[in-house]
């Protein structure tokens, strides 16, 4: 099985933030397979080993409850968010899998119009190809502040 | 016609963003059509439907005659910017013409060094070939904050 | 010799800020070829016409000497990065040589969580492919800000 292209790589990163980005939570779950691995951690904890994330799913069907969850909490109306992406590094890649490394910053736009650095970090992933399809069948999030407890509100 | 790209939709943004943020205005009309959109606006002015933006110009005359009155007024010396682009989305693709949608950030660093986030969001454009060269025919910038009055010192 | 492709100029820019950002510093100089040029100024100074930047280095072998230096000082571990790289453009490309600009952002991460912008500015770069690799044979950085003592502590 050919490698994935760089193309594709990117394609999905930039429509996996854009679906957020966008507020379309609805649409976030289908990024990822059934059974997939999403985490949102600290560097800190990375670095001590510890297993316990922010958020730990391990199932489409587990997302699919946080963004109802959201919708409840209505939190998310409250702000808006933007994530940049910097560029992609591949690690690994073949047999329709590949691991890549991928800086993200998000910036916070409060109701004011104030702005400011909400998040820094790197999404660890493997992508697998299932047909035509792209899909995240694990995604770490390593935020690199520990300060991180409003960030329940928001999927990175 | 052959799709356009990845590799030259990812050439024309970055050229674009560099024009500005080296201070080469004069060469930032070049990059649309003779006919073109250009437009500044907010996501809250967007999702109210208001036609309106901050800034609008329907040629690229009117583009041209913004860089004339910007060195006028010479605003755009007090400070610098950097844009900082994300990767694109390609939205659609074919007959010469591509949709895509490109999340950005700026920062403005003042004269005393100072840095900050002064604006974010995401340029949604159409991009015609004609020739050889790829070019603007529409340029919507939405702007996620509404707090933007000083905009209008910077071409985005 | 063919064009460098699109796809390996972000390879190596997304490995070189990760390399950073993942404080693997000793695999730092590897990035540069036995003669470089590696300087860090402003982009007052460049204007200026200065060539005194405020790191230069013209050997691999400086390189790996202020990495030595940066690890007696203990002063990476104080605090984290985090580099955002914007889209690169390709100014010159043939003969196994490529040039590029490539945007940055750098984003510090203090001890108590505070995210801030630290520098932004361009990388300069002169890439040549030897074999197998893609390396820097000189890597200018053009900070935007004038404010950089704190800059002496971390490689940009």
């Amino acid at each position: 099985m050919a490698d994935i292209t760089l193309d594709r790589i990117i394609a999905v990163q930039a429509a996996y933030v854009r679906c957020i980005d966008s507020n379309a939570l609805e649409d976030w779950p289908a990024f990822f397979t059934d059974n997939c691995l999403y985490k949102v951690t600290t560097a800190e904890n990375q670095r001590s080993g510890f297993e316990a994330g922010i958020i730990y799913a391990d199932s489409k069907a587990m997302l699919t409850d946080r963004v109802l969850a959201l919708r409840q909490a209505n939190i998310y109306e409250k702000q808006s968010y933007r994530h940049i992406l910097g560029l992609p590094t591949v690690l690994s890649n073949g047999g329709g899998e590949a691991r890549t490394e991928t800086p993200f910053l998000v910036v916070r736009i409060m109701h004011d119009g104030q702005s400011d650095v909400f998040a820094t970090g790197v999404y660890l992933d493997t992508l697998r190809l299932s047909g035509d399809r792209l899909q995240f069948t694990s995604r770490v999030v390593v935020c690199d502040s520990s300060r991180i407890d409003t960030l329940m509100a928001i999927p990175l």
